[in-house]
């Protein structure tokens, strides 16, 4: 199981500070065509700058973090992406089967706690 | 036991392709410094663009990807962010604690796979 933790207090550089937040309506969407995927709400990412943001991860495998998300618009990428992630035994989608968003906008990964061939 | 994944692929922009990475030279003197800390090499956080990059995890507690690190001037500032976290119950070293360059140059964070307080 592939979890997609979705930041729900981005919002985008000139909101108004009271309005609804981008990254909440963003979240709402996602859980709605999320299928068999877990989508889980936190309060920032840390990657306000770059937002709205997302990052998909299972244990044992690699962690991503994608950011420049619209809620309007990317909502298939992400899910299309979190599915290849949920697939790939180490949580490495094949990098031509990556949506295009999602390859221009990877913002971080971080490795499972155990790689695979990497001597400690 | 909290992990530090150091990139050791990261360079500048500018740097010769075929010069020794800043990557690989700033792993090599966290790796001296570390202590009781688990230095990991990593190929590539995908913070390229950010670099040098490394991350702080440990099972159960939040992680933390930190770029913009200079391997002549950020050794002492992430061994402590990372003592700070593995020191921490879920990984969330208190903000007025965290070193000037920690805190600028938080590049995400990533929840744990069950998140306290948090509904899912």
């Amino acid at each position: 199981m592939s979890t997609l933790f979705v930041c729900i207090t981005c919002r985008r550089e000139g909101d108004p500070p009271d309005a609804p937040r981008p990254g909440a309506r963003f979240y709402e969407s996602l859980k709605a065509a999320a299928g068999d995927l877990e989508i889980v709400p936190v309060e920032c990412l840390s990657n306000c700058t770059r937002s709205c943001s997302a990052a998909v991860t299972a244990p044992g495998k690699w962690t991503y973090v994608i950011g420049h998300l619209d809620p309007d618009r990317h909502i298939g990428e992400i899910l299309q992406f979190a599915r290849s992630h949920k697939a790939h035994e180490q949580g490495l989608p094949v990098w031509r089967e990556r949506p295009d968003h999602i390859k221009r906008n990877t913002i971080a990964r971080v490795p499972p706690m155990t790689i695979p061939g990497v001597a400690k």
